[in-house]
């Protein structure tokens, strides 16, 4: 079988897109995300998300999203707005979309060309949130984390997911750091059953973050949109950032904008945009 | 301007495929290979491969090859082959084609599906030819490179282009080695005055090898094929491996067959495989 897609990223983030709105979720997607992830032999992609129809009275699309071993993930930041550009210019033409996710449904507003901005629910720095286990109830605003052989003072912020957030001293972050010796060593420290992402962070001054990632069972990324709230978040309870103001912060894949608001609802800016359009065989 | 593209590999070795027997080729092709080879953000690839009218009496098409940095190549082993599969899937249903390229006119038999092979012209191991200096005239079947902190007995051999080939004693070859920390010292070696590919091979037996390669200008990849057709050219000139039969060489990315003829000319068979197909925006 002959099926399309659309390929997007944002921040480099890259997923395969495919639009299920009349056929619903494909039998056989999680196989074909395996196989069509695969770079430099198939389409190549961190994994496929399939724009399906709504699943709560009033939404515009439900969001599945499947990563590149196969496994269904429940909500991506950098995703959800290339979802909701990809409604935008196939026929939803409107500024404010609803997107059913497994985390619940999100609001997306549409701020310029390739531009949306998606309102990621609440951050919360409590331990049983992450989980992490062994540092007290929270807010882990100051946490010691044992690991690559020494004590790191790191803050621990849920976005739905588990973050653990570093700050680091240095400016050459991107370039002067081996993430794959350390990062492995945090994702699967004692502290957290489930496994946590890593952000390690230089911060350039109260408005502007630099940012490398370690995803869990992912390994380092172009950008990861929860990390990128999950730092600006821990910044705002570290004192270093404002609320209510967008906080750049600056990925190996471009950037995003982060707000974190009064009442902890976090708010996350960025590009969606269209790299490819193409056809490719499945079973 | 939008354009159509087919995306094909040989080995994981993958371009994107443009047709240009009707419009000759582009006049900004160098740029597109740039943006489009760019993996994450567009379509990704090792660099775009332009089918072109023949230049030659009698050929059926011209390879012209850019790579993700925008410079042409002469010749690609893994690319010509998809060369020959495009051409055949697409009007020229013929076993044997004639290509022309930069480094002359190739053969291309069809030896089954999605498999071809490949005349790759006649290796030589002479130092003039690699270039190599400071290690007399040759043929090159041992020569001392100093590299990574150590002596390495090295063969030389040309195929076009220049390859090293060191013998590795482990059978773990493709797992058990830092080629990023060792491929460097031998690609800007003072023996190689144009740099020079290296491929790092174990000897299973005399009709089996398993290979990685350190490309020059692009490091590591999952094939090369010249590669693979330098390996078995030294190892013929070591009495390891049997003229006039095909010796099986596996690499990160699949598997090559590659015999050398008693007249010294290289036959190189493997796949060539379609993607996807697609169509994306370029300036």
């Amino acid at each position: 079988m002959r099926i399309s897609f659309t390929k997007m990223h944002g921040c480099g983030n890259d997923y395969i897109y495919l639009d299920c709105r009349q056929t619903g979720l494909p039998e056989h997607v999680a196989d074909w995300s395996v196989k069509l992830s695969r770079r430099h032999f198939s389409v190549g992609a961190d994994g496929i998300i399939c724009i399906c129809p709504p699943s709560t009275p009033g939404a515009d699309a439900t969001m599945r999203m499947f990563n590149a071993d196969g496994s269904e993930g429940k909500m991506c930041g950098n995703g959800v707005r290339c979802v909701a550009e990809f409604l935008y210019t196939h026929g939803a033409e409107k500024d404010s979309l609803e997107i059913d996710t497994l985390a619940g449904r999100k609001t997306l507003r549409r701020l310029g060309e390739g531009q949306w901005q998606a309102e990621m629910g609440c951050f919360s720095a409590m331990a049983a949130d992450l989980p992490a286990v062994g540092v007290g109830e929270g807010p882990l605003v100051h946490m010691t984390v044992e690991a690559a052989g020494r004590s790191w003072d790191a803050a621990g912020v849920s976005m739905g997911n588990p973050h653990c957030v570093v700050e680091w001293p240095d400016e050459n972050l991107p370039t002067g750091m081996d993430l794959a010796a350390i990062g492995p060593d945090f994702e699967k420290n004692k502290l957290f059953p489930e496994g946590v992402n890593t952000e390690f962070i230089y911060v350039r001054d109260a408005t502007h973050l630099k940012m490398r990632v370690w995803e869990r069972g992912s390994g380092e990324t172009m950008a990861c949109g929860t990390g990128a709230c999950a730092s600006v978040s821990a910044m705002v309870l570290r004192g270093v950032c404002p609320r209510d103001v967008p906080v750049e912060v600056e990925l190996l894949g471009g950037k995003l904008n982060i707000t974190v608001r009064s009442d902890d609802h976090v708010l996350l800016s960025g590009p969606a945009e269209t790299a490819f359009t193409g056809e490719v065989e499945v079973d």
